[in-house]
């Protein structure tokens, strides 16, 4: 039972409006372990009460029990129930919306025919004027084919669609960008990679999000070594940078190195892969990693990491990520005194952060604290806003510099609300792909 | 030299403050043949003034020889030129944005993770909750491989993104279909199709535009047949439909019965053989036809048209329709008396509407008032509100009389800028939808 999955309801019911009514309502909720949040009174009918009541439960199964007994409870009535994360859905959460007003006729002249056939002519004389005649430079495709959508598995693209959209919905709220879901209906590497190529003029930048492994790292590879475009794939890179910006205050707080520290990677997926990876580049002092798969195994192995099982690791690592994938994994036991873990796997981690507190780490965090949307948005919109024609690992590190700049005081990332995060992740993206010479080198 | 060609200036002046001093602007700019719009005074600066003044020319030498001749004229300081149509189109014309606003952390759980998990794993269950779930009922993805882009011939995807974000911008303010334009690189057509296919699902329905004939039907054809979902290629069906309104409308400003009258249509292109096939299917009383494409020809054959002649159709028809890309192939001395002429080549028509007039046509129009922004907005909107999995010609011609129905006395077409036709087209092809079983058989 994770409290990520709490669920919002918001009852509309109508009451007498005398005293105890309400005692006798929330009485009739907390029977059923749920609880209350907002109430809200809409309006008084005679001597009765409308209220819109949110009521939040642990599923969906406890909140219809909560309903059933509303109905049942003397003196209300229950008008409407309303689940807020399905209302917040309703009629999709992004539209392409024109950005000029058309009210007269000269104004259809100006952006469609005739005057749009002297801008195509422009662009065709000269593609990179399409960088400022379109929005081609301030948008991204969000590329998905539903294989491995957050913890849920392979559920087809259809389904993968709201995800998408949140997606999109933070793009334009955090930086401006205009991101659009592409659904590419195949499991085939190679046809995916084909579709993305075909359409990938449409976008200024390429992202890849939830397709499973190692299909996603082929994928990922062929598509940045053929564009000249941004290419990134969320669940690696989004969640790798966010990760070793937590590293990174993690060591801080506890007082480690972490360019002389031993760190543990535990679980060789996307994110996992990423994570190792990353690491290497930034220069930790020594990278040991484990997973079944050896595939995933040689891929770090030849980067520089070291090969270990998970005792080894949990014996010798400072630091020990783990994404396995398996909830209540690693046993109290076998953590280390001042060690720092990040248990990452969603919704359920590996050990909860209590509990590997109490057994002895320094530090303790797992996959809530550390949330991708602090690093896709200004990843993209500080590689858009240079022209540059990757996402490479040093722009990588420099988002993560900048998103642990931002933590308050013990927590070791910001909040993805703090509007300064995305601006200074950014700005740092922009500086390192300037300094690396990335800069202006896209080509559409 | 046409009319709609006319380029927009804005010129920043700064001019003294005295008189005879516009008056000598003026005469600078009608020694250039330019003609003077709008005039702004902005601010004065002492005994000076600084002006917006609109300057309308014919093309783009013209324009700079009326700002180098300004340059040159005492008491004139020229501060900026702004191309009104590339001022527009600075930054692109649309957006993906966000329908909800993210303030408070549980708003990112709603729309974001955990929340969008559950409305994952409710359309994962039932797919046809994606309809109100997520955008994609109210969502066209406008697709081109840029082979024919207005009257520009093969300009290539990225030079053809402004007219596709100028189609999206008309479908965001005239009907609030969130529409996004997709370049699809490949002239080859199974490979146009197959690209479709692998994406189609992002989008409630499938706006082709600007490809090349004759690959245009087969890939046309080929979606349609495959994808359960509204299909439509502008240059087709939405410039037939409009044509087919203005020719109701000048058959009743004539007192001609369409049902019974003979059509000519001379240039079997893409517009010119759906026009044919559209006023087959309406049942005009016959359909010539003419073109030297044998492989046209024989389509149009095949449902019925007679073929003929170009003397021949002028010779016979009550009506005539011209789409053959050449203007002034129509000599006034074929036109017969009481002769219903539309030659609608874009921007230069085979007559003008004043000489066709002149040499006694009842009625003449040129591609001017045949506007497909008339046309597929309402056209998608109908299908998708009411599930159609396709647009059959049956909704074309609903939607051609609810056109038709809006012109105003002696127009034969409305003014795309009137919301009422919109919504207008709209509820009749959803009629025609729903009357003829269409409804709620798109499959996503």
């Amino acid at each position: 039972m994770s409290s990520g999955y709490r669920i919002d309801t918001v009852l509309r019911v109508r009451t007498q409006h005398r005293p105890g009514q309400l005692a006798r309502l929330a009485t009739a909720v907390a029977a059923e372990g749920a609880l209350i949040g907002e109430i809200t009174t809409l309006r008084r009918e005679g001597d009765l009460s409308v209220r819109d009541i949110t009521v939040e439960t642990n599923d969906e199964a406890q909140t219809e029990r909560v309903v059933d007994a509303l109905r049942v409870t003397d003196g209300v009535e229950v008008l409407d129930v309303t689940d807020r994360v399905f209302e917040r859905h309703t009629g999709g959460k992004i539209h392409s919306t024109s950005r000029l007003k058309i009210e007269h006729l000269a104004d259809l002249r100006y952006i469609y025919t005739p005057g749009v056939a002297r801008v195509a002519r422009a662009i065709e004389a000269d593609p990179s004027r399409a960088y400022t005649l379109t929005g081609l430079a301030n948008s991204v495709g969000i590329f998905t084919n539903g294989t491995r959508v957050l913890g849920l598995g392979n559920i087809g693209t259809i389904a993968s669609l709201p995800v998408m959209e949140g997606k999109a919905v933070l793009y334009d709220q955090f930086v401006g960008i205009s991101a659009v879901p592409i659904l590419v209906d195949t499991t085939d590497p190679k046809e995916f990679v084909q579709t993305v190529l075909r359409v990938s003029r449409s976008f200024g930048g390429i992202h890849l999000e939830d397709i499973r492994t190692p299909d996603c790292f082929e994928i990922e590879a062929e598509l940045d070594r053929l564009l000249d475009k941004p290419v990134m794939h969320d669940d690696q890179h989004g969640t790798a940078t966010v990760a070793l910006a937590g590293i990174m205050n993690a060591c801080a707080l506890v007082g480690l190195d972490l360019k002389r520290a031993r760190l543990g990677q535990v679980g060789l997926g996307a994110a996992g892969s990423a994570i190792a990876k990353l690491a290497l580049s930034y220069g930790v002092g020594e990278v040991m990693v484990t997973d079944p798969n050896e595939q995933a195994m040689a891929m770090l192995l030849a980067r520089g990491a070291r090969a270990a099982d998970f005792a080894g690791v949990m014996r010798e690592a400072d630091i020990v990520v783990l994404t396995t994938g398996k909830p209540g994994l690693l046993e109290p036991s076998m953590i280390r005194p001042r060690q720092v873990i990040f248990a990452l796997s969603n919704p359920d981690p590996e050990i909860t952060p209590e509990r590997a507190r109490q057994a002895g780490a320094a530090f303790a965090a797992d996959g809530q604290s550390v949330n991708n949307a602090l690093a896709f948005p200004g990843l993209f919109r500080g590689a858009l806003e240079v022209r540059s024609r990757a996402i490479t690992h040093e722009m990588m590190i420099a988002a993560a510099g900048a998103i642990a700049g931002h933590a308050v005081r013990g927590e070791v990332v910001p909040s993805p609300l703090m509007p300064e995060v995305h601006r200074a992740v950014t700005r740092a993206v922009a500086d390192r792909a300037r300094a690396d010479r990335l800069s202006a080198t896209m080509r559409l």
